[in-house]
């Protein structure tokens, strides 16, 4: 996706061991205009699968996956990192290590909105390891539901998270908005 | 608005102690057309303000305040309450106490996504004790911008939120999409 492109390259921060910073576009401050065109385009790619349900995580993927979902009108649910006082009943909990604050995060939804038989597309921000986006299919498998596909906003292709994904069994398709050959030297270089 | 009241009714839950759970539509799972709306209906009431930016406070903010700033064509930025790697430099933080929670949060904003002389539209999720948005308020003004206006989904007009901040001296608009009026003995009375 050109113009998500050349936003990272122009407003884009390498801080070391591979943390990428686009916090002006979507992990602190988000452009309307970019994320309307991050959702057709994640419309666009998975316009074949269908889906029934978007799957994200707090916080960031929740933007990307809301502009998708009303390009394709179905509902998103987000995972939870802390159980909410209003979460009861049936939940269903996975854990993945966080990439940027280290340690392991649980990711928890609710049996109310995730159901058996469901069609899901997972969207995320990043795919780095992979750990959240396969914790995050494990949560609708659970539930008996069926992920679809896969899309990212961003993947950084040197953290092997999608090849730890193929090698996991995943078959369905992964879409990355913009692909990050390598980090080294203080360097973005994109795809 | 009138479809937002009608969703209160039908899927809201009192769960005691103030607590509307509205995970179905806000909270965990979002609906995008109801979302579409609000966004509209938030663009509508500030149309006379105009704001420069959106500010919001992660997670349940996130949705509605990026539905309202692809109307008005506005950058959002969401307060974050754990700081991130990737936020470095200058910070404004405020501290409000937790609903849901408990506690203390911290609600923190870079330097770098609120500026001195802007013109800042605060949109929420709940509007109860007032506490959160007036950190956020104090966020923009430690900026040096001005608090143009205050949206929310959802006021519990019993918390007595919008009363302590006209005592705290704000004179802006302060909008909400439902009003609930009391929530005594299990009901939900929306005015």
């Amino acid at each position: 996706m050109h113009l998500l492109k050349e936003r990272i390259l122009l407003e884009g921060q390498n801080l070391g061991n591979g943390i990428l910073k686009i916090d002006s576009l979507l992990n602190h401050q988000l452009d309307p205009l970019l994320m309307l065109a991050m959702g057709k385009e994640f419309a666009a790619r998975f316009a074949d699968v269908p889906a029934d349900r978007i799957l994200t995580a707090e916080i960031s993927g929740i933007a990307p996956a809301l502009m998708t979902a009303i390009e394709l009108n179905v509902p998103v649910v987000y995972a939870r990192k802390k159980q909410p006082v209003t979460m009861r009943g049936k939940i269903f909990v996975e854990s993945a290590p966080s990439h940027t604050k280290g340690g392991m995060v649980d990711l928890m939804v609710s049996g109310e909105f995730l159901h058996a038989g469901e069609r899901v597309l997972i969207i995320d921000d990043f795919l780095a390891s992979g750990q959240t986006l396969m914790a995050l299919s494990r949560l609708a498998m659970a539930a008996g539901a069926e992920v679809v596909g896969v899309g990212v906003v961003v993947e950084k292709i040197f953290e092997g998270g999608r090849d730890a994904m193929h090698q996991a069994g995943f078959t369905m398709p992964i879409h990355a908005l913009a692909t990050i050959l390598n980090m080294d030297h203080g360097k973005i270089v994109l795809a």
